[in-house]
């Protein structure tokens, strides 16, 4: 590990939930505000960060999370119209908070440049194309992430 | 990285399920008992591992987990009252197999200097206050976390 | 950190649905590809992936995740049948991809020395037993996997 290089942090993004998207978009801005490097590989679920579409895609699921902050019963919570009711509540929490929406912090990631890195397998998998995905991300495969993250001095899967 | 120094964990515990919340107490506990130094940084739903009234909010889901060990159907999964029975069952298998409690692994953590560490972007997001959470938590930014964790040999978002 | 060894992963899986047996099993044979060494460390849900009976407790849950590629709303995942369904599409998509299976990848594992441990604790509170689990797997405790990852370049949760 040469010391003469800065810090870098490497995530796997893994999940498509809107909870579950501002934690590894949070990370690697902060990461780079401290002049750290940082690269986020988006494998699987975690594609919808990055989809052109996420508006549609990212949601919050008001069923099977026992922990919501406002706890949908499951009887409830498989009603169709919930999981919509539960995405709106999360933004509206986000928005008092002062905190970045979804697009802001993909934004930030491209403007500071955190490496946005597309898996490559989780894309043949699911169908989905380059295209599909927002401007100014790489497609690569395990083998880059691996490479990158060897030097890394934090790995998260988040 | 300075060889004359204790080996470090940092770990992210980022969910709030009862099940969710043994993983990062067990392997903080034991870090330190083998003489490593450990942290954990509690974001989101993570924070109800940390939360004065995390006997009413640290519950295992029924539905939308399918590797649940006593399988429930998911039509029977969303009756009420199948979440406390899932969640007593969980806590019946930790007791049968000597398993230290929730409430247990928080007492060695701060017995044994496991630093505990509330992110203050969740509770402002969430509308938890310092006083929700245990005594002997500390509360800090993102950026405390990638200080600590870029010195750590073992980081995880559990 | 010597510099004449091998690059190292530690991974653990502590997750048991189909989709979620995919990364850490893809990660780690990617790895010793490369010619890293590679761990994966089979904690609670995750020790379904390694289970003799995996093809019936490897599922894929249609329910509360509101990420799914074809969303099924939560009114009809509840239905009978339709846990199975969306594991026979995730099956289809991989098999499409020309992804190797969880049997192949499994194999490929033993075949290139990554390193199959189960949690010892997890098997107790779980009741699953070494003679559950495939050959070639290792039992060991969470010290042991803590010593393994604190020489570890790469250190992921998934």
């Amino acid at each position: 590990m040469a010391e003469d290089r800065p810090k870098r942090i490497a995530i796997i993004a893994g999940h498509g939930g809107l909870d579950e998207a501002y934690p590894p978009l949070i990370l690697a801005t902060s990461a780079v505000a401290m002049e750290m490097e940082a690269a986020i590989f988006f494998t699987f679920y975690g594609l919808f960060i990055v989809h052109k579409e996420r508006k549609n895609r990212l949601k919050v699921a008001p069923v099977g999370n026992a922990a919501m902050p406002v706890p949908v019963p499951n009887i409830i919570g498989i009603l169709p119209g919930m999981t919509n009711m539960a995405t709106g509540m999360m933004k509206n929490w986000m928005k008092k908070a002062n905190t970045a929406s979804i697009d802001d912090l993909l934004e930030m990631c491209i403007e500071f440049d955190v490496r946005l890195i597309s898996c490559q397998m989780s894309m043949d998998v699911m169908g989905i194309k380059k295209e599909d995905l927002i401007d100014g991300i790489e497609t690569a495969g395990a083998a880059s992430f691996l490479e990158y993250a060897m030097d890394a001095d934090i790995t998260l899967y988040m």
